[in-house]
């Protein structure tokens, strides 16, 4: 049994570019196991490639190889990654896709183990004639599939240092009082905030109220189904990091939110 | 060779959340193999659910193991179900997705078995931390892993009383006038009814009259290219039932009919 | 290990439709290695079906066998296909759908071999009961399970001459002078034209003119990002053809182009 292979990319379900990756991945490596992340990335949104990446690999067993192509620099002399985080292997360009990962770790998994990255210029393991447009057909998929066929991480090429990260947006915490933002919105537009539940859960449900975008959440839920349908309500979601949603519907159509924008979360034991 | 699993939700393509399923699955059964049904159930539907479900599980061999999430009360009181029909395992929420599945049965198949339905209590199939607010990957996706590597169902809990079940719309027969509904519109935006196509078939093609949100369909025809281009017809779908379509078009739009739409029937032998 | 099946139809990722060829192929055929090349072939287009069908085959290796389903004729007299091209087995109905594949080959593929087609009529080896409106699952899902599982060519009906092709617009060359046309637009919003890359190449990046909706492309880039966020370039993809695009954006929105749209193309050698 093959390692397990993941592809992410922003080349959308309607083409075949993803399914030009996997002939390639299963030309080479016929007994490989490929699962979509997804392929809805918004078009070269690094930043949300690299959140989706983090918050989806820690449902991934051991030894998972992660492909993460949303390169709008593809062809250029960016460098191609591959990186070690706790146990499993990240495929990706070096322009910040492996922030969150690297930063952060994933899942609940303690990232032990120091992280290893090295810079992926080994030819021989690419496709015969590489485009400069379609790196994700020509070199990460012909190197995923060494990577399961058992290659190792030292073969593809030099350690690689000074890589590419994007400042993750950190919350700020004074006293009671957390300030963040809006990581990410799902597609049930559920806003995903920077600011971990952990801490909150200390303070108990009715002890938290959360600011955003001009409305006021008091207490936490633990589930959609736990506030009439149409109501706000702010839980640690199962990444775990604070979240606000509209039982049934779209926080972010409801409250005109996004992607950065402000939380504040005040923490008052009761 | 494990069992067969398929996916049906309704968390949508650009999400990671089918993905992060997966992982839970081939995490704890590396052998399984995952069909997606769908994942753009539209969201928290779970009538159209429950038919998309029977009108799918038809195709598959016995043995597939079905893991249905439309599920807007995660994280309630509301009980996970498995059921065994006619062959096939079910894993769904309480909420009555499985209503299509347990009266009709699905497929051509005769369900001479009864069904077998029990709550899914046993936490130690779980994942270790369940969160409050994605049990597809925390319960769903380890429980299906079970199932498929050879877990029971009396496992996994007591045998399940009083089923949530909604009332699927019965056509009504008086002589040869029949009364139904739209069920369904698939995404080419033909309408799907609830009325058999057997009873019609005995009338012949001609003695066949459809009339729909104003419209009326004279004649059954056996495909899509039987009529012009632009033209309405009606026919018997793939699903055994009635169906009425544009040629090269979409019904429901040309129609302004949707699931509900009133039907009726004349079937007259000529 | 049994061969790689793909799907390409246009029946859409949301509809249960694809899954359900999937749980025929695999009652069948349990071992089969499944890829969907697209669900998202806009509705009913043949030409667009048959352009995505010839460029994602090169990435395939031998013995794939592709199974292409999109089929306004449904259920009418129109024959189903199945035909050998350069190692890889294609099922189409008899609509033009193997058009380019059988003219042009795929990839860098030479196809030395003459390209062999059956018209498939062995009922044998069909679903027991075959509806009108969907030999997806009926007929072409059982074919491809048994190809997978080595029935040969020859079983599934008589050589099949006269198959409907349609016009593949070709290039004109004058001199230095190209005249083409867009043939597909990806979703990027990229155009992409049947101008071969090759002969343009020998030119020189700087001798290239491209003219296409009114816009004037001086010279060839090699990777989107050698021009600045929302410039025009022009480049030969990974297609091996002439593409124009906008880097981070869509030359579709921006030329007002599509398929169809005129192109030419100054070559001189400066």
């Amino acid at each position: 049994m093959s390692r397990l292979i993941t592809l992410l990319t922003d080349f959308g379900v309607a083409s075949t570019y993803p399914a030009q990756m996997k002939g390639v991945i299963l030309g080479r490596c016929s007994t490989a196991r490929i699962v979509d992340l997804s392929h809805e990335v918004p078009r070269h949104n690094v930043r949300t490639a690299a959140f989706m990446l983090a918050s989806a690999a820690g449902a991934f067993p051991e030894g998972t190889i992660h492909v993460a192509v949303v390169d709008p620099q593809v062809g250029t002399a960016r460098r191609v990654l591959a990186a070690e985080v706790a146990g499993q292997t990240f495929l990706a360009p070096d322009n910040g896709l492996l922030t969150v990962v690297m930063r952060e770790g994933f899942g609940r998994r303690a990232n032990a183990a120091p992280v290893r990255v090295v810079s992926v210029e080994n030819h021989e393991l690419f496709r015969t004639e590489v485009s400069s447009t379609f790196h994700g057909r020509d070199i990460f998929a012909p190197v995923a599939a060494a990577l399961a066929g058992g290659t190792s991480l030292d073969e593809l090429g030099p350690p690689a240092d000074s890589i590419r990260q994007f400042d993750v947006p950190a919350p700020e915490r004074a006293g009671e009082t957390w300030r963040g933002e809006v990581l990410y919105v799902d597609p049930f537009g559920n806003l995903v905030t920077n600011i971990p539940g952990a801490p909150l859960a200390e303070a108990g449900p009715s002890g938290v109220t959360v600011l955003v975008a001009g409305a006021v959440v008091r207490g936490l839920s633990r589930a959609y189904g736990d506030v009439p349908a149409g109501r706000l309500l702010a839980y640690i979601g199962s990444a775990g990091l604070l979240e606000v949603a509209v039982n049934r519907q779209s926080a972010a159509s409801r409250l005109g939110a996004g992607i950065g924008t402000p939380v504040r979360v005040e923490a008052n034991a009761s």
